[in-house]
């Protein structure tokens, strides 16, 4: 096993530091780290944070944060901006800036921002919330914006997922929420002292009554905040800790935890397919398979069946047929 | 081959309709269509129109169809909705019922909401796009929300890409248009008369003087439109006719097509395996792998290189092993 490996698992912050890093990267040491820590992982309660820019989401992590550190609970955070997948991740930075300020050994902060490969960013988040589980810390904060598939599919690997709202954004999005509120498990009104908030939580509650009761019982609740002043915070932990005892019952956790990992295998799965694609399309025996393609010759229909066809149907011509 | 692909080859409207919907539903119909029809695609020049929410795209793409028209150019338009992957494409209907009154024989409006599956819009936007060039529309508009990693990914499939931008929206909406502008060919300032427009177009030049010259020598024009009005779209059509022709000079737009292309063969190789492991993951001999995963006895990347490993390392072990 690697030296850095070993150090990460000895409780080195430094070392989950470089080896979050190398997840982030999609190293192969990366790979290696997330498979020698997932034995110690499952014991975190992993919380998604999402809603739309403007919500105070990094605000009310970082009120999340002293209400869990004040009932004795570690805290990891995984920060991810979809935003900074083109340009670098500018607008993270003041953030982290501000949250780099907890010198609390309780408390550990990430932002990532992996460049938009399709599955990438699904899987660099899946990884790092493994170590920071296998490391210890009681809950994982995944703080995501609420807009593309990719942070849907982010909020998936969490247990639970707090969908802010707050008062006054206009109606495009509006739109967008509507469809991050399926994924949602606990509503919170943000900036609860704003004029039309109390519209807001009754628009909301008129949207919850609409839905379809989820099979289960769990009823999904409004929390209210004000997060520059901590209020509603305890209220909202509470509420983490209800919908955990919740899933923990008749075996639901079990079955999202499963379905988060039979996923993780199929990025992971193609992850190593695409690098393998990748090697053959840019190698020399394709170049002419390039060429038919520009001049119209071959599709890339029939391409593709040619690259991969062979393959696949060797050991299962029946499935691959389809 | 199918009745249904021959219709579409000799000009029906409606059984392009049906073929559209089999490219969406990425059924085998749809893959054989667009591998029929390739040969005659290539002759369209494909327009992405991209912006944020709120910009006004569907006033401005009814603009440029009436000017196109004037110039006796005939012209196919994709509406592709990412909100409603999940909501299921409400936003979309006021719009399209409007475009839908169009009776013109030379106007094709087609929505396409494809529901989130990572490379599906993009698979099924491409082979769309395929369709409406074969089926012999000059001009196929591709129109997007700014917003996430697919969209980019699908106005990377245009030749030419607009980018709207519109005076007096948000800080964090500028946040990410900053990451789209990276794939705009042409800046397009809609609601020129509000008064906050000048400053915009200050904004943007100033953005465009302190960014790299693209080589080749295409300086990224703004052009301020009054969508609702008909205001400079002429010069918006001139502007992309001099892009196109800037394109097909010294063989840049034989570069993008290839580049295109090898992306689609890529994103279709991937389609087939990701069937191919579906079928493995729900299959009886799975559910052991399943069981080792929830109890933490096996990780996700050991389970992923067992169960593609075999295939790909017997095709060729030394690339993928990397």
């Amino acid at each position: 096993m690697s030296a850095l490996i070993e150090r990460f698992l000895a409780g080195d912050r430094r070392a989950l530091a470089r080896l979050l890093s190398h997840v982030e990267n999609r190293t192969e040491l990366g790979r290696r780290a997330v498979r020698e820590a997932f034995a110690r992982t499952g014991r975190a309660h992993v919380v998604g944070v999402t809603g739309p820019p403007g919500a105070g989401k990094s605000t009310l992590t970082n009120a999340l944060i002293r209400e869990l550190r004040s009932r004795g609970r570690t805290v990891g955070v995984l920060a991810i901006d979809p935003s900074s997948a083109v340009t670098g991740g500018a607008t993270l930075g003041d953030r982290i800036r501000m949250m780099e300020n907890h010198t609390d050994a309780g408390v550990y902060i990430r932002s990532m921002a992996t460049r938009g490969q399709m599955g990438g960013l699904s899987l660099a988040a899946t990884g790092a919330i493994h170590l920071l589980d296998a490391f210890g810390f009681d809950i994982v904060l995944v703080e995501t914006v609420g807009v593309g598939q990719d942070e849907v599919d982010v909020a998936d690997t969490a247990d639970t997922t707090l969908l802010i709202q707050v008062p006054g954004l206009g109606d495009s999005i509006q739109t967008i929420k509507a469809g991050i509120m399926e994924i949602a498990d606990i509503l919170v009104v943000n900036k609860a002292d704003r004029p039309d908030a109390r519209q807001l939580v009754r628009d909301l509650r008129n949207m919850l009554l609409l839905g379809e009761p989820l099979p289960g019982g769990w009823d999904i609740p409004i929390v209210e905040t004000i997060a520059t002043e901590g209020s509603g915070i305890a209220r909202l932990v509470d509420k983490l800790d209800e919908h955990r005892a919740w899933l923990a019952a008749g075996g639901r956790r079990r079955a999202r935890i499963e379905r988060r990992l039979v996923r993780e295998v199929a990025l992971l799965a193609r992850e190593r397919f695409d690098q393998w694609v990748a090697a053959r399309l840019g190698s020399e025996q394709f170049a002419a398979a390039r060429e038919a393609l520009v001049n119209r010759q071959a599709d890339p229909g029939t391409v593709a069946s040619q690259l991969v066809g062979g393959v696949l149907d060797a050991v299962d011509p029946a499935e691959s047929r389809r």
